[in-house]
Order: structure tokens, then sequence, then C-alpha cells
């Protein structure tokens, strides 16, 4: 419990309408996209402006109170969950798009402007973000960029990371700073601004960000391809990498998502297929034509059994809600969700996929698969409910071997949900201890009094 | 001077033929790209693994023995000069080619690799690696890495630290550790490669970098535009990119670099325009060739009097070996250049080169421009000579107007050369304090003797 002399001062720097502390308040920002976390904060502060982030700061770092900045609260691995109580410091209020410079291809953002609403204003000037979690109606910047978020176009666009230009932030004592700047080209000292693109909040808080922009592509294209054996989807995915073909978009979807799918929206999904690929290419139209016909070869000659493109742009859009649905279709189906990030370089993906087939039958479990294939990110989900003692136990086994796997096969534990407190397990088990022990030093020395979303990353 | 037993130990770890120490080769080692600063190291030492760098820097931090690290030497801001003596570790013999992975789209490659002997090895496989530094025939992995090198591609294909997807470093101390991996998403912890990208080598050594690669484009097209009033050229940069054409490449040469190209090579540029834009444009045919129409009318629209397409590819590539000679024709010209790398947002370039001629007259100095319109970033070179004091004081005046100019049009001091010696005079009046005092207090952590190439980047 907070002094409530504290949350006077807090009710001074942003305004009695911007504190929280009702029951029901504390009870909404206790939990995020996460189905296994929960705690309350004791306060809850809408700030305003960058002053009022950092005087809030100022004032939690003399108190010592832990502060933990949300925003969608669309996060999948626990990192916007105030689990040592203290602040949770919305950033939902300060959601301008400042400046969207088209001569530049740049975008001056606030923190909370969230991903969709940033999209449609864009598309006016003919222009996009291109990393595009699944999350985006209700994910917001400032947690993108601390998430470095992902998404499908990932595999032609790159991550977030790769999109920001420069950031604001308020550093965890309460000090404003800036890195980067708005060039494309900015080699000024240490890139700082990658630590805080990947701290999920821990090293401060992101209250403006100058973003990388693309032009819109003028056309796209999707494409279906229908597999027998899951592993034959993801040998074309390399392969059709390896030909020089980089579609926009390369997505993974396996027979349960499918028949899932198939129960809410019916579009005539193939139901007895093993696995389908969704490809979808972008840009000048006689080139993406040209992918598509490169795409439809390569995918017949890795064995797909049927290749179907989209005959035009609403079948299209049908077929990607039926991707996004997948995520929600899984979520429907069990008590408990384990939802896998693992990523893998794109020649093992079959790999990988033969080996959850493995883990499902050896723990007698139901693991469904989709993901983004296209950069070796798959999100396998295991069924399960944290109430059966012996089934969970069981589920959790084949969470870990999923993870070794992914790790002996070259990859990574999260590909862009990142580590919260949903995987903090596996964190110091796949990490270099040298890496880590510095990480942990940057953390001490921004963080000293370890009041900055605490508690999260590691153990 | 060192002392005997550390040359003995120093052997011992390397091998008595992987130690220089003679006159000639102190001499070869004291200088890089810059033209003006020198200073002989105590001693030439060439690791061949990473076990000999740990080695080398456990017992340099011990006896607190400045190391200096250096790939091919061609750094242009003093960054692998031997400021402080002690010792230059060579990293040209670290110089294999470990992996091409065509299936995922990567390669793992030794610090010391030359830029044009991976790209000549990449090509046999369809593959190249984007960022392309103007070094290239000398340049290694691990400076372009360790200096976030840039080059003309970065207007589409971005910079260096873009295609880094994981580093393993020696720490100051002699530890050895790694970061990122081989996947494009990876969110485990805290992306901290990217301070060793940024930090010319003052925080560790690159011992192996894992690098994402592109496919070939399947064509190429260059197309020349000539204009009477550079001011015009700059506005067709961003006009070009507003309508949605990103080219592969814009480069920009001024009346000056234009009349000493062709005093060297004689190719027909137009010795009396005062700019022309070099545009190159990838992708497939068709593509291409409705990108070349875009610009081409843009260009016109825009102010120039002429628009030429190469020919063909040979006719491109003398294009292109002028405006890569437009650097030596400058030095060439003039006992001492100041050579600048200023960048701004590309809506500001116009603003940029009207600043620059305003100096130019102003002090009364010739000002070269030469550089990536296409990124913002620019390469005026004024000439001057050092010995004549009056001329040289007049010279470092219109330097420190240039770069005020750049950062009041929301620029940067440094856009792909770094700060290293040459730039540091600027590098606290550009740069956020409190971002400074974060980027010494890392320096310290990981560095606690500083005797990773000290006194860089800051004074």
């Amino acid at each position: 419990m907070l002094k409530k002399s504290i949350i006077n001062e807090l009710k001074y720097i942003v305004g009695e309408t911007n504190v929280l502390t009702t029951p029901e308040a504390l009870k909404a920002y206790s939990y995020d996209g996460t189905t296994d976390w929960q705690h309350e904060p004791d306060v809850v502060v809408f700030p305003m402006t960058t002053e009022d982030v950092s005087q809030i700061m100022k004032l939690a770092n003399k108190e010592k109170i832990p502060v933990t900045p949300r925003g969608g609260g669309t996060n999948v691995s626990g990192g916007s969950i105030p689990i040592l109580g203290g602040i949770v410091l919305a950033m939902t209020k300060m959601n301008r798009i400042v400046k969207i410079d088209k001569e530049n291809l740049s975008a001056t953002v606030e923190p909370g402007v969230v991903l969709q609403d940033l999209t449609i204003a864009l598309a006016k000037d003919g222009l996009f973000f291109p990393p595009d979690p699944q999350s985006f109606f209700g994910a917001t910047l400032g947690g993108i960029i601390s998430e470095n978020g992902g998404g499908p176009a990932c595999v032609k666009y790159g991550v977030t990371k790769q999109y920001v230009l420069g950031l604001e932030v308020v550093l965890p004592t309460g000090e404003i700073t800036r890195f980067g700047g708005r060039t494309i080209k900015n080699v000024v000292g240490y890139d700082l601004m990658h630590i805080f693109i990947s701290g999920e909040g821990t090293l401060g808080i992101i209250t403006q960000a100058e973003l990388k922009l693309n032009p819109l592509p003028p056309a796209k294209k999707t494409i279906m391809a229908v597999y027998n054996d899951m592993a034959d989807a993801g040998e074309t995915v390399f392969r059709v990498l390896e030909k020089g073909i980089i579609p926009g978009k390369i997505e993974f979807l396996d027979n349960y998502i499918i028949n899932r799918v198939e129960e809410m929206v019916p579009i005539g999904l193939p139901k007895d297929a093993d696995a389908v690929l969704l490809f979808e290419v972008d840009g000048i139209p006689e080139a993406i034509e040209k992918e598509a016909a490169g795409i439809t070869d390569i995918a017949k000659q890795y064995g797909a059994r049927e290749v179907r493109p989209a005959k035009d742009q609403a079948e299209a859009d049908q077929y990607w809600t039926a991707r996004r649905a997948g995520f929600a279709a899984t979520f429907g189906k069990s008590p408990t969700v384990k939802n896998e990030d693992v990523t893998v370089p794109r020649g093992m993906i079959p790999d990988l996929l033969n080996k959850i087939k493995e883990i499902s039958k050896k723990y007698d479990v139901t693991i469904t698969v989709l993901g983004h294939a296209g950069d070796g990110n798959l999100h396998p989900a295991i069924l399960t409910d944290r109430k059966n003692n012996e089934h969970y136990e069981r589920a959790l086994k084949a969470m870990d071997e999923i993870i070794e796997s992914a790790v002996e096969l070259g990859g990574v534990v999260a590909g862009e949900h990142g580590i919260g407190l949903e995987k903090q397990k596996f964190f110091r088990k796949t990490m270099d201890p040298v890496a880590v022990d510095l990480m942990i030093k940057i953390k001490k020395l921004l963080d000293p009094n370890n009041i900055m979303n605490p508690n999260k990353i590691w153990d």
C-alpha cells in the first residue's frame, strides 16, 4: 500500500483524473495478454507529457516504488504485470501522432499511439510502418518498441528495431534523454537506443519515438499452398528464399488451427491438410506476378498438393483474417494454453516441426502450430489445464523440450514476445552467462533502486 | 615502451611470426585513412583465434596496456590509430568465411574478412551483403561492424547494424561472450550487440559475426540526372522518395568533383553542371524500368536539364567508378582535406547544400560535395593546408559551421564514419549530456582500466 501522501503527489503531478485507485481499476491493470500471471498495482497513473513521466519517476525513485509501464496490455510474456505492486504507468493518454514527414519517410509518435491508428493515418499518405504484431488493434508503439515486436511482415521487412530512428526516454532516475535522431545513418557514440528497444520497459520509459517508414507497395497478392506433410511446408519456406524470392509474408497454419478456424469462420480452408502456408507478395504488379509464379512452382516441387491464389483482395483478406483468428481459436479451446515463441534458422524449420510432432506424441498432449515461418518464428501452443496437475506437468515437460530443441537447432526461446515473467525459466539456460552478467550490471547502472518494471527478464 | 617480458608473453600466445616490433611495422600501423593523426604502437600483434584475443586482452588488462583493434586501416575518423601506443591488435589474419548458409540467408565470418572478398564469395551463391562502404577493397567486416558502416546502398537497404544477426565478442577483460544469434527475430534480454556495433572498438573485439544476407537482385539500371543548380538535385532526392520510389542508390556529385573525375578518367560527365545525381534501381527488369521512368519524370519536373540512362552495364560501371574516384580526386588536389560526414533528414538536403555554398563564400575556401544523398548523408570536403595557418583557421571555422548547420537542420555530425579522434570536438556539443554520461558509465563498466581503444569518441 502506498502512503496517502504519495497518491496526493501523483495527483499533483498528473491531475486528479489521471490517478486511479478504485478496486475495479486495480483489477483491470493487474493482468495482460498472458494467461498465467496476475498482480494488482497500488495505483494506476496516466502521464500526459514527458515532464509528467520524469516527475513520477523522480518520486518513485526517491520512495523506491516499483513502476510498471503499460501500453495496450497486449503483452504475452507477462511484461506489463505489476508483479511487485506499486505504480502502473499507463501510457495510453500520450497518444499523439506528432508528425508524419513524407519527405523524410519518417514519423514522430508518442508511446500510446495504437499501431492500427498509425497504420490508418500513414495510409492516407501512401506510407506504412512495416512491423505488424498481430495485436495491432490494441498494441501501442511504446510497447511494440520496448518488446522489439515482430509479426508476419518481418520476413521481408525486418523487425521493429529496424524502424526506430530515435527515442526520447525517461530513465528510472527521472532524467530525460534522447538517443538516435531523424536520419537513417547516425554513428555518434554508442547506439544505446537498442537497449531500450529490447529492454521490456525495465530500463526506462519511451516517451517519444521517431519511426522510419516505407512507401505502401502498389499491389499485393496472396497464395495458399496446401500440404499433406507439414515438414514439406517447412522445406518450401527456405527453398523459396533460397531461390531469391522474399515474399512480404510466409505464414504457417497446422491442421488443428485450420479446423478451429473453419469452425469459427468457414471460408473453405482444406480441413484434411496437415498444414498450409500463406504467402503474400507485394510490390509492383509485374514483379508480384513473377514472384507468385515462382512460389507456385517451388511449392509444387517440394510437396504441396495444391497451390491456390486468392482470386481477389476480398478472398485474400479472408485468408489473413483466418490466420489472425488462429491465435484466438487456440486459446478458446482449452482452459490453459502455453504459447511458445521459438525461432530457428530457416533451414531448420522442418526439423523443428518434426520434433514438435514427436514431443506431442511422447507426452500425449495436443500441440498446435502456427507462426511466421518465413523468419523461422513459430508459435507452438500446448493445450492443457493448470487445474489438472498430471496433465499440466506433461505440458510443461513438452514445453521444455520444444525450447531445448529450438536452441539445439541454432534458435532462441523468444522471437518476438520477449521474456517478461513467462520465459524467465529459460533465460539463463539459453544465454551466455557473461552476456547475462553484463545485462544485470547495465540494469543496476541505470536503475540502482530496481524500481523499473522489476523482476522481469531474469529471476 | 613495453617490457621485454610482455613482448615474450605475446609471442607465446600467438607465435613469434605474429608479433611485429620493427620500426617499419610500427610506422605502418601508426596511421589510418585519416589525414590528421598519427601515433606509433609499441607492438603489432596478429591473433589467429578467439582464444588468442582473449589471452591478449587478459594480459593487457592485467598490465594496463592500451589495445587498439585494427582491420583494413581504412577508418577515416582516426579510430584505428594507437594514440596512446601499446598494442595494435591487427585482426587481418582472422579472415575466414566460416559458412555461407543459403537456406537461412546468412553467413558466419571472422572479423578480418575483406568486404570485397565476401562480396565475391556470396555472388557465387546469388547473394549479397548490402552495406557498401566505398573502402570495400580494403575494409574488413570487423571494422565495418564496429563503425556501423554505410555506403551508397543504405537508402534502400539500411546500414550495417541491420545486417548483423549475432556477434562473438572478447570483452576488455578477456572474457568471451556472444550476443544475438542466427535468426532475424530474437528478443532474449537486452540487445547489447548494438553497443559493440557502434562501439568503434572501444568496448571489445568482435571475433566472429553472423550476417544477414539478401538475394542478389536480378537486374540493375543506372540513370544520371544533370542539374544547373545543386539545390534542385537535393529536392529531386526527396521528391523521388516521396513518390514511393526507393532506388538502390542515390548519389550526389558537385561541379568540382565532376571536373576532377573528368581530369583523371574522362568518361563524358557534364563539366559545366552544378551537380549530378546518380541513381541505381535494382530488382526484376519490369520493376526497374517502371522505377527508372518514374525517376526520369520527377527529375525533369524538379529542374534536371537532362536525364541520361546508362546504355548498358559497362557505361553504368563507368559512372560508379567515377563516383568512387570522387573521394580520391578530392584528396589528391590539396595538401590537407577536412572531410565531413554530416547527415540530415532528406527533406533538408537542399537547405544544407545552399548553406554549404554560403559558408564556402563566407570563408573563401573551396568546399566540394559528394555523398549519399538518398539517405541525407553528404561528405562536404574542405580543401586547405595545415601549414598555412591563416587558411587552415578559415577551413576549421567553415567546418564548424557546416556541422552546426547540419545539426540545426535536424541532422548529426557523423552518418557513417564514426567519431574516433577526428570528430571528438563535436561530440559533446551535439549530443544530449545525459546520453553522453550514460555512454561513459557503460565504457567504465566494460573497460574499468580504460585499455580498449582508449581516448576515442569523447575527450
